[in-house]
């Protein structure tokens, strides 16, 4: 069953090897986990619901306490904490589950009506604090749109699928999967989270480098507004006039509710293989990574952690034995201290894969790369989705883990990571704690690419102080980000979390011309209120 | 030096071979031309200036009255039977010329303060009456880019270079490949046509299938609004809402006029050719190109020409011997009547030609494609910028040409060309006059393509009649473009022309938002009214 307080299904704990815990506590220090909230203590707090729900509606709606704690939170790790310590704060007043298009436009009609708020649910997934609730006087209806998750049409000619906004990832590439395509958005939450939610929050995934963005999947489809249907005819491209669908791209609920999604669709693969290189150092590894994009070589993946990361991933493999052969192998090749792992994916045919893995290992090899075939590359292909399990592990050993990401131009990635990696690494020094920071980059461009950077920290002796920790290290970082050339989210979307970010980067007149565009649809601000745009003076988007 | 009443340099002269000339008398009849009006007697029509100008201002702004002729029309059918029978109808009041962006906002800033009705202007190329004045009351000032026309910044290592807004194909490559760099981007308007109007209108290139359209190249910039500077900065990708470029993008100057266009660019390539292959009939070369481009063959430009264009291709090309030659060979090897011509190109490192190279003619093969090589390729490439000037050659022997365009799925491809071809073919039939309609496809995509269908009528008795004969072909196939899941137009924009049918493809909700972007920008309706949104009644568009 799905955790009501964390990641994924309760049935799948990922392992932590003992070599893995002495790491940390070697760099950190050692841990002392806090103590978990009980679902039936939480639930015990939730408040009566202020939803007078109309007979018609009654079938749609679930005001029960668990329904509306399982729908509280995302997976920021404010929200872990939230859900851990118990400490909520606010709860949607009823979650409703419509199976179509009409039971969205029928509860954004009695919404608009009662002047409730309404937050748009998918699969739970934002860590951005997209769908969390907020006490603005007025009652809370969050629209869940789990049973919206089927395939409901395929044009095999044209290469189109329309889903139920609501189909998560692994429904998706099933239902897909059975006439012989596949979307290929493999963002890491793809376990749980869903198409209408990758639309919502401009979502990337994994083998972003060969499928596209979400913008490039994403040919049209039908959004329940205020103001009545919007549906988004499909073409290939057009030059008649500003494009609607990018408008919906990004717009985290706060224009309409996406219920049906058009997505682009291709053939599997008939083959896929990802593969490890090894540089000498962060310059040449870069360098090649640039290269590789620049020159236009088909990989489907692209992955290059630092030093650092490279360090942290071989020393939590596990298989001791094995990863001391693979160092000496290294070692005796150029790659010893200071060596950087990229992975790279090649995806298509035989004769493009074939084309693609020659063209990919000439690149690496002018840039001092070590080839060591598929055997790790294998590894991370098994492992793709597991990684928001470690949170699960971290916390049980008394570590909070928690990720930062960005965009910026090649010219500014040095810089760029250097001041988040530095403001990470000093930001809890005042208060006499350590912190383990890494970064890969990954969803490469022409112009630049994503910088990734994953940071570990003790939990504190209460909630409080954890939060505290994080909240330090968060808002601190966010504004080098904005204030040195990256954009506030290359993937996770604004939320509440980053809408105080959003004005540094959009200017004045970017947010009127986002603002103009949900007032347009939305007046009252009924529809997702503090996300995206900061409307509320010093709430900053935090709950409490 | 440049026509005041056509296209191109008055200097270049495309020959039309005398079985050209047969070719088309045998299909629509002999042509009679009409007489053109002298730039004297157009001169001697202009009223006198509107506008007031401030002494400030007044180095700027150019009041002549052959400028404002020259600033008065695009390059539509409409506007060059205008520009022909000297029949203008509305001039603009005066035309600026500013050197920098401060310019622009000084000039906006009086426009606003006079209600100035403004129109931005970049290398007149518009085919949709984007830069046509019309009479609304007030006076109206056009703003022409051309003195911003220089490569303002490059950065290399992100690949990313600034131009001002007025800067021409011409000058945008020789700027670039000074540096060893090419945008790519070659609409058939390039010798003319500027960056900012690119992106303005959404334009895309030949060779779009490497390069991508104007909106994959468009990075940020400038654009001065009546709010003020609008500032949108360079990022490989984000996920931080609804992207504001995309909202620039096909604004048609509705927003505000871009002064800066920041593109991405891409080191000039190695090796570059254009092969052609002959295919037996229509069905094997439509699925063909379809599976070229879904497989993912990194071709860099692909356009397949149905028989009747092909058989014309044939017939104009001259050098009847040769191409005597050519059609035994293709006939024996069974693409004879009815046969289809494809053109792809093939760009990049020796070793990606060879490979795209490859792949490309075996799925060729496999759908009967007979491969001929590079030679008409070559001629394709000699002659891919002067097809503008076919309609000068075809205007002195009495015929009129126009084109249109549109994208649409592949399920659709043949049922849209079909009716757009029936249409265009049956449009004069009442007035006993014949049409001779050809057709390709170019621009293709996984999901569909764009459809580019060229018509040749004579010109009749009078202008009146000839200017009534184009606008029932118009508009009562833009009609079957709009409710045949057509986009009203792929890449030449919508400007005034194609605003009455917009609101079929965006829907009333899409209009809305579109709407609501413009009038945040600009409440007053003072920037290029009755473009993009057809704002006034019964207008449709035209200036008489």
């Amino acid at each position: 069953m799905r955790r009501w307080n964390g990641w994924g299904d309760d049935s799948f704990n990922l392992e932590m090897p003992d070599q893995g815990q002495a790491f940390l506590a070697g760099r950190v220090g050692a841990g002392h986990p806090l103590q978990d909230a009980t679902l039936e203590s939480v639930c015990a707090q939730v408040p009566a619901s202020r939803l007078s729900v109309p007979a018609e509606l009654a079938p749609l709606i679930d005001t029960a306490a668990e329904t509306r704690v399982r729908h509280a939170r995302g997976q920021s790790l404010a929200d872990w904490l939230a859900m851990r310590s118990g400490d909520f704060g606010v709860f949607p007043d009823g979650v409703a589950q419509p199976q179509n298009s009409d039971d969205v436009q029928s509860l954004l009609t009695w919404a608009a009506a009662e002047k409730i708020h309404v937050i748009p649910y998918g699969g739970g997934t934002s860590v951005a604090g997209h769908i969390n609730p907020e006490d603005r006087g007025r009652p809370i209806l969050t629209i869940a749109l789990g049973q919206m998750n089927r395939l409901l049409d395929l044009d095999p000619e044209s290469q189109i699928a329309t889903f139920g906004a609501g189909t998560p990832g692994p429904l998706v590439e099933s239902q897909l999967r059975a006439h012989g395509f596949t979307l290929g958005h493999f963002p890491q939450s793809f376990e749980l989270s869903t198409v209408g939610g990758w639309v919502a929050s401009r979502s990337s995934g994994q083998q972003s480098l060969r499928y596209g963005r979400i913008e490039q999947l994403f040919a049209g489809g039908r959004i329940e507004t205020l103001q009545g249907t919007l549906e988004i005819p499909t073409f290939p491209a057009s030059s008649a006039g500003p494009d609607v669908r990018e408008m919906i791209l990004g717009s985290e609920g706060r224009i309409g509710v996406i219920t049906e999604v058009k997505v682009r669709v291709t053939p599997l693969p008939e083959k896929e293989r990802f593969h490890v290189v090894f540089f000498p150092d962060w310059d040449s590894a870069r360098t090649a990574s640039r290269k590789l994009v620049q020159n236009r070589i088909p990989l489907s993946m692209l992955r290059l952690s630092n030093a650092v990361e490279t360090e942290t991933q071989l020393a939590l493999a596990g298989h001791p034995t094995l990863i001391g052969l693979l160092e000496r192998f290294l070692s005796a090749r150029g790659a010893g201290d200071g060596k950087c792992m990229m992975t790279f994916g090649v995806t298509g045919s035989s004769r493009q894969c074939r084309h693609a893995l020659q063209e990919a290992r000439a690149v690496c090899k002018s840039h001092r790369g070590v080839y060591t075939g598929t055997r790790l590359g294998d590894k991370w292909a098994a492992k793709r989705f597991t990684m928001p399990y470690l949170r699960e592990a971290l916390w049980q050993m008394g570590y909070a883990v928690d990720t930062l990401e960005t965009a910026t131009d090649w010219d500014n990635v040095d810089n760029l990571l250097g001041r988040i990696e530095a403001n990470l690494l000093d930001g809890l020094a005042e208060r006499q704690e350590r912190t383990h920071v890494f970064t890969h980059l990954s969803h490469f461009y022409g112009q630049g690419c994503s910088v990734y950077t994953t940071y570990v920290f003790r939990v504190a002796e209460s909630y409080e102080e954890t939060l505290d920790r994080w909240r330090t290290l968060k808002e601190s970082t966010s504004r080098v980000i904005a204030h040195n050339g990256g954009t506030i989210s290359h993937q996770h979307g604004v939320g509440k979390d980053h809408a105080p970010y959003l004005p540094v980067e959009k200017g004045e007149l970017g947010m009127l011309a986002i603002r103009s565009l949900c007032n347009a649809f939305d007046p009252g601000a009924l529809l997702n209120p503090g996300t995206l745009i900061d409307t509320e003076t010093g709430t900053r988007g935090r709950t409490k």
